[in-house]
């Protein structure tokens, strides 16, 4: 589309996770907020206002999801003697993680609608919980 | 610039690699379509819409692209026994090494140009080829 | 906010780190950019133009930023013997690093300010410093 005068729509996901650190699928939560935006073409950016969550696009299959824990564990551990655990913190790992997820996404609104692959779905990834956090949604397009 | 109608352009790009695992710079490609675009001064996104390839900016040199490989296989290797796995797949480690190399960037566009540094160069990296998969490009701007 | 005219405004942060490797703290020269800007709903990029060198979102604790330091020296050691080398550069460890850092991020722009949640901080890391590399700041909205 071309000389289309823009349309920028915000809206906030809160999430209070029951585990310490959990993987939640938000696709359809994402889909609602561009509908309600009308816009037919553009971006959404999806990004984590904590710095000890991620968002990030990968496949909705549980052992996957349950081999990324692994993985980010192995890579990240909890438990270590951190620097930051010196101001009485104690989630230093949780910033290392979410840091390797990547913070936030960027999703392409084609025709209306998110325009992803056949396999790819939106994930929030706590790695701090038990406690109220934000993701900012911003949608921008004609 | 102040005040412009927006221009929004989509495009795809289309791979599929005779290795299970390769580099492709993309930069012309993208290129060609900001400029097909007409877009002078904004932004152009550019996202793998698969969950087992990536996208990313950086050095375009034969060794440091076979350093990613060999740091890649280092961090995600192939082989574990991955839970993944257990729905029949076999590429959990591709998930995982797209995660660390990331699926999207944006890049900016000023006077109608890729605004890169001098050494910056787009690349699409495949963790699971030999099929066709798609890359979106979506540039938004005026 | 509906139909109303784009704005993009362009500029670029420079820096001269004294150390190899440095973590700069930027939300304030990111949110004078956005100032300038006049933009009230829209978003900023903020894109490392060097190869060597990322641009983050997290916490602002000497503590946690030592973490970090040591955590890259884990996952990608300086002074392996990387391919890249035999060009004459020294410098693979460094590209590695500001890839798992990331290179760029978006920041949400609402009511006239960076939307960012209570903790988060923008952070220029240099990991190849000692001489003049750039970042590319790009604000649209309305």
């Amino acid at each position: 589309m071309w000389g289309v005068a823009l349309t920028v729509h915000t809206d906030y996901l809160r999430f209070n996770t029951e585990s310490r650190q959990e993987i939640v699928r938000i696709t359809d939560k994402v889909k609602t907020i561009v509908e309600r935006s009308r816009v037919q073409d553009g971006t959404v950016l999806v990004s984590a206002m904590h710095i000890t969550a991620g968002v990030f696009v990968n496949d909705w299959e549980s052992g996957l999801i349950k081999d990324f824990e692994v993985w980010l564990e192995k890579l990240a551990p909890a438990g270590l003697p951190y620097k930051h655990h010196q101001t009485g913190e104690d989630n230093a790992d949780a910033h290392l993680k979410r840091t390797i997820m990547g913070h936030q996404v960027i999703v392409p609104i084609t025709a209306g609608r998110l325009d992803l692959g056949p396999w790819e779905q939106l994930f929030y990834a706590e790695f701090d919980g038990q406690r109220e956090k934000r993701v900012v949604v911003k949608v921008m397009g004609v």
